[in-house]
Order: structure tokens, then C-alpha cells, then sequence
């Protein structure tokens, strides 16, 4: 009897592409170990509706070893990488206070995109973003605040400032969080009448280019825009902005627009995990990969998902989706079963489904498979099928069924709550000095 | 046609004395304004539970405005109170960084209680409470952490402190979190079998006095202690404790624990607002008031609930629960209501219901009416069906219902996340400086 000795591969980040290159692993003849900062797995699809009070964090989380713990040579460990050896092959993981070393056969980085503010400091200084559980529960808080303010406030002009949204970016994010954002007005606000001036929340979409949904068909975009603008919204088209401070934001038309609310739905980068390779990456802070999703110019090391560049047969980069990461995950995991076996690797290639964005109640646009295009009632159905199905784990999928319902019949928001653990448990410390 | 001046009562805090007050002044001839540092009201039976990750922060919070928006004559506003002038009849209330202020003709305080850690500054630093929800979810983050940290730790000593979990305090707080860590132990830790040492939660409870819930039945305090041992709490009474630091407890007797997680739950003080009355208060910041729960030495002031001190027939001060913060409530409204048509006031008789304690799954301690005697699953299964019936919301309802049967059939917690916004949102501040 002989015993060969088992690869290890480390994989970081356990979002679509890491849990999905995980899951491709299991069973096999290599031990893996998944890394996180985080002890969950978020589904970001519904980001925004945490952001709009519609959703509790822990309903779009799942605990990673809730998962990882049924899979016998997987396991998990939470940490920051804050160093990688490609030389070496070993990974500086950060616990509490504490440095550990793990070495690995073969490394997958799957750690997503952040968001990008361009060169804009002061817009990263005074908008919010929506792409992590933390800015969706800070931007929640936030625009629950300025409505309990304005409430306290006899000024018109600071009013109107405390109760205006202004969303810059016109994809799925920037669409799905305007609409989103104008129903919970219509929700909640009505809660607010009996001050002497009627509060009503104002929603401005602004989209640097022409057109919404900028992939999509013609038909589906100008679709996307008449929805939200029969909600309520306003839809500012070839308008980019060029100023913002904690007041205001101003556009390239001259138009300025009194807000204390941004929101930045209109870039993301690579994450900056993919600065510890020693790499040149693309300007958005990608790392760019051979078709088998390895790392040019590094060994072993493969990465998938947003942070990954790669070019389709148009020249064209790869969309930041989770469909694509789920497919560079699964693909790298097998290329290295394959390079176990002593088989070639396969190179990528993309099983696009479509895309779909939700507006609000009963409106969304599809695009299925990028040939059936669906507008209305229709899209949104089926929006809300699919993420359901997609959701992790019985009970969110459960606890998000009956959010939703409740919110579509009885119109109430139950978790719109302004709670800032750490910064109240800070109050408090200064409080008792 | 003459047109009277309507009263204005002002409540400070949306408790269950608040809450409770504001709802019995609901259609009467005064107008009210309830005033909360939050926007919502907090279950607070069911702290232990978001402490423990059995339950969401949002299914034992309330939104304060989807009960107020109800009522006619109740207005809610959100703020800290940050002064009261008693002979002005004026409160100053914190919104943001401006102060606004408000004007009474009568005011009622209800602000409840905050840990009490009596002269041990080194246990007020390196304890944790549960008395608000942003304590609950800090410890919460903490337990799960500790043992998250254990995983990647080869010494068996410090795995063991990180493990090892001590609670002071033998009553009812003190029982339920005792219980609640156990079964978070024995849920969630078999998925860190792969480790080279099993992980096992040492829970460790200790009480100063001789027995645990000093105000029940010997034959109830007697079986709380056994329903303990028998799921695995250790229980140490007579051995109050006199040191704490980051790594350990020492207790009276000279014992050492090694602990990374000490709960404070054995002592509790009047809300700090108490200090803005320019009154003598009593020893544990209590606010001394009449019968009639006016403030001693006062006029138009009513303290009611956790911040009030009467005495009850026996010379003893009514204990800080619910049910004393609810009728008071109610009181005070009621004789706020008698004075404005003129008639005497009434004094505070108190209906005791009895109280429950549960100790994990199937096992509780309740005294009904202070009369009937209940213990093990018919306790337990009391403590569940009142505790539904009390929480606020039709949604919390059905959510927490779902998550207890969920946890009683599956032995799953889907809320054990590590979550720890306004932490991460500074971490990121810092990153990207």
C-alpha cells in the first residue's frame, strides 16, 4: 500500500467563484481549505434590497461551514490574506493580532470587485456604495437617518436636501436600487405626514452615457427607463456628474442638485487582494489570466470571477457576473484535477444565460438567454422565481418568501431599523469616560 | 365655538413603560410626542437569543413609527435627550450635531436600565453585557469569533480560553444565556470537527449568592440548577467574582478561569437620564417617585419602569421587569389623563403575573401568578407560546417562529454571522488611506 501525497489547494474568497470552485473539488483527491474574511457568503443580487430596508442582512448570508462542513476534504478558516509568495507558494493569513503561514500545491484567488470611484476622491469621501453587506447596512441607516431628521427641521430647502437620492450609474445596480428606493418611499413616508409639510422622497437616476442597461437591446433599455420614470423616478441620460461634497452634486449640463444622499452604483475595480501578486494588472485592478484562468506570468496560481481579465472572441473583456464567476470557478478547479490527472487544461468558454433587473413592484426587464427579451409583470415574475432559487439555504429562501409577500400586500417594512452596533457600543465608551 | 389648549406630554423612551404609556393616552384630549434615540422598540426577553445567533437583530426589533403612525394624537421623533429643564418645562434633544427644543406639560421618563458593573472598572472593560441590542450583537460577534480564532490555534490552553465562556449572574438573564451558549455549542461546533483537537464550549456559570433566581421557590431555583447540569453548564454559587482581565476571572474562593469571554449579566442601574434630573437618586441611579409615580421633588415629571424606585408594602423596591414597566406606564398616563379632568390621582398596585425562565431546548423554570410551579417541557413550552404572543409584529412573529422550529428540528443557525458594519467600514477608511 502506498500513500500518494494529496495536493492542497487554497482557495480565497467564498463568493460565487470560490464557493463554486470549492464545491467542484469536493470529493476529489486534493484537500482544499476556502479562505475569508468573513465567516458568510453573501447573495450581492439582493444587496440593494438590503440597502433599501426590504431584506435583513443575515437573510442574503449564509454561514460558509454551514456548507463546507458536509464536504468531507474541504475545509474553512477565517482570515485575511494579507501577503501572497508565489515563489514560495505560501499565504500570510492575519488572525486577530496574529500572522499564520499556509502553503499551497495551488491557489485560486476568488476575492470579487470593490467599488471604483475613478479619480473622484471627493466622491469616495461623500457616496455611498452598494457593493458589500457593510455599505448596504450603512446606506440603509443613513437614508433612514435623513428622513428622522428632516422630520426635526423647519427649513424647506435642508427638508428637500435630507429626503433627495441621487443614484449615479445606470446598470442593473444603479436601476434595481432607484426603483427599490422610491417604493420604500412610497412605504414608509406615509408614516411621516402628521409634520406641517409632507415629506417626499425624491430619486434621481444619473447615467453618464446614453442609454440604460448599456448590454441590453434597445427595446429592453428604453423599457427599463419608462418603468422607473412611471414609478416616479427621474432618469438624467448623457449628464455625467463632475462634483459632489456632503451637500450637493453637480453635472456636466451645469445642473446642481441639492442631496446628502449618493449613491455610486457606476464603477467597480478588481479587488485589491489582487495587488499582493506580483503582477502588472489591468487598469482596473484586474489580473490578467491565460483561457485556463491561470495568472500570466505566475505558476499555479489561478484566478477567477471579478477579478479576473480575460478577453472573449470580440476582444471584449468578460463581464464582472456571477455567471461568469461561477464558470471560471468551476473551470479552474477542474484544470487543476486535470493537471492532477496529467490531462490538458481547457480553456473558457461562457454559457451566457441572460440578465434580468428588477424596478420596483410588478416591473423588471429580462433578457433571457440574450434572446427573449421580457418587460413588465412578466420579467418581474420571473425575477422573483429565480432569485429565490438561487438564494442559499432553505431558511433565508423561506424567511425571504414571506418578507417579500408581506411587503407586497400589507406595504409595511419591517426591518427598516437604524442600528449602528459598533458606533453606539463607541457612544457609549465616551459616554462613561 | 372655543378651541382648548390641548396638553402636551412628552415621552422619553419607547419601551415597554413608554410604549405602554404612549398607547393608554392614544384618542385622549392631550397631544404626545414619544422620543427615542432609536427608531425602534426592542423585545428584550429575546436579547440572550441575538446574543446566542439564535435570532436577527430585526425579529426582536420593532419600528417605532409603524405602531405610532396608528395613533392619532402620538407623534414619534427621533433624538437624544441631552437636557431637561424641569423649571422651564423643557427638554434639549441631539439631532445630528444641532440641539432642538422641545416644551411639556408633562413629562413622562422612561428610559429603562444599563448594565450595572458596580465598582470593578476591570469587569466594566472586559465584560460584555446583554441589556441593549447593539450589546447583543457585539457578543454575538465575539462568541463566534473566539471560537472562529481557536481553529487556527496548535496551543491547547489558549484554545481552551477561547472556548470557555463565563457568565456571572444567577438570574434569569444569566440562566437563559447559560442555556442558550450551551446549545449554540452543540449545534454549530461539529462543523469544526476537522481540526487536529475537538472544539468544546465550557460554559461556566457563577453567582455570588447560594442559590440561583433568588425570588422563586427553593424546589424552582433547585430544578433551574439541574436543568442546567443536565445540559452541561457548570454552576458555581457562593463564589462571587473579584478580578477579570482579558484572559482570565478569578473568583472569591481562589479559583482561576482561563476565559476569553466574560458576561456581565448580574447587575443592572437606572438609565443614566436619571443624572439630568437635578434630584437625589437612589444608590443604583434609580429616580425616587410617589405612589403615583411622580418624581419625588418634582412637578409634572413621571419616572416609570426600570428608572423608577418605590417601595413596595413590604418596604422592597418593585423589581426592574416588564410587567412593573407596563403598568406604571400605564399608570402615569392614567393619571396625567385624571389630573387634566381634574380628578384625584391613583396609586401604583401591582399585578404580579409571575416569570419564566427557559434553559435551552424543552427545559424551563416558570412561576405562574407567583402561585403555580412549572419546570422541564411544560415550562418550556409555555415560555415559547407567551413569548410569541408577546413579541411585536406580525412579521417578527412568523419569522422567529420559523427560525425556533428550524433550530428545534434542524440543529441549524442560519444568523451566526460575524457581522460587523460600522468595524468594517472604518477598516476600509483605513485601507484605502
Amino acid at each position: 500500500m502506498t500513500t500518494d501525497k494529496r495536493s492542497r489547494v487554497l482557495i480565497i474568497g467564498a463568493g460565487f467563484g470560490g464557493l463554486n470552485a470549492a464545491q467542484s473539488l469536493v470529493n476529489k483527491k486534493v484537500d482544499v481549505t476556502l479562505i475569508d474574511r468573513h465567516n458568510y457568503h453573501i447573495f450581492t443580487p439582493l444587496l440593494y434590497q438590503v440597502a433599501t430596508a426590504s431584506l435583513d442582512p443575515s437573510e442574503i448570508a449564509y454561514p460558509i461551514r454551514a456548507t463546507t462542513h458536509n464536504w468531507p476534504n474541504v475545509d474553512f478558516a477565517m482570515g485575511e490574506t494579507v501577503a501572497i509568495d508565489p515563489t514560495s507558494k505560501q499565504l500570510d493569513i492575519r488572525v486577530d493580532d496574529q500572522i499564520h503561514k499556509l502553503a499551497y500545491d495551488y491557489l485560486i484567488l476568488a476575492c470579487g470587485s470593490t467599488t471604483h470611484f475613478f479619480d473622484m476622491p471627493e466622491v469616495a469621501t461623500y457616496s455611498q456604495g452598494i457593493k458589500d453587506l457593510s455599505e448596504a447596512v450603512k446606506l440603509r441607516n443613513h437614508i433612514l437617518k435623513q428622513i428622522e431628521r428632516a422630520v426635526w427641521n423647519k427649513d424647506h430647502e435642508y427638508r428637500q436636501a435630507s429626503v433627495t437620492i441621487v443614484v449615479v450609474g445606470g446598470g442593473p445596480t444603479g436601476i434595481e436600487t432607484a426603483g427599490a428606493l422610491y417604493e420604500l418611499s412610497q412605504q414608509i413616508l406615509s408614516e411621516f405626514t402628521r409634520t406641517d409639510e409632507r415629506i417626499k422622497l425624491k430619486v434621481i437616476l444619473v447615467e453618464a452615457g446614453d442609454c440604460l442597461l448599456k448590454p441590453y437591446t434597445p427595446r429592453l433599455q428604453g423599457s427599463a427607463k419608462e418603468q422607473l420614470e412611471s414609478l416616479g423616478v427621474e432618469v438624467v441620460l448623457n449628464d455625467p456628474l463632475v462634483e459632489a461634497s456632503k451637500e450637493h452634486v453637480s453635472l456636466k449640463s451645469g445642473r446642481e442638485i441639492k442631496t446628502k444622499t449618493l449613491i455610486w452604483a457606476a464603477g467597480v475595480k478588481g479587488s485589491p487582494l489582487g495587488e499582493l501578486l506580483s503582477v502588472p494588472l489591468v487598469r482596473n485592478g484586474q489580473v490578467p489570466v491565460l483561457p485556463t484562468t491561470e495568472a500570466i506570468g505566475l505558476q499555479d496560481v489561478y484566478v477567477v470571477g471579478d477579478m479576473a481579465y480575460l478577453q472573449d472572441d470580440n476582444g471584449e473583456s468578460y463581464p464582472m457576473l456571477i455567471q461568469v464567476a461561477k464558470q471560471q470557478g468551476h473551470l479552474a478547479a477542474e484544470n487543476i484535477l486535470r493537471r492532477e490527472s496529467g490531462t490538458s487544461q481547457k480553456t473558457f468558454k461562457y454559457n451566457d444565460r441572460g440578465s434580468m433587473a428588477t424596478i420596483g413592484r410588478n416591473r423588471a426587464v429580462a433578457w433571457i438567454y440574450n434572446r427573449v427579451p421580457l418587460t413588465g409583470f412578466l420579467a418581474w415574475f420571473s425575477w422573483i422565481f429565480l432569485h429565490l432559487i438561487w438564494l442559499f439555504g432553505f431558511r433565508n429562501r423561506l424567511n425571504v418568501l414571506i418578507n417579500w409577500i408581506w411587503y407586497y400586500f400589507a406595504q409595511d417594512r419591517a426591518v427598516r431599523l437604524i442600528f449602528e452596533p459598533e458606533k453606539l457600543i463607541d457612544e457609549k465608551v465616551q459616554h462613561s469616560q
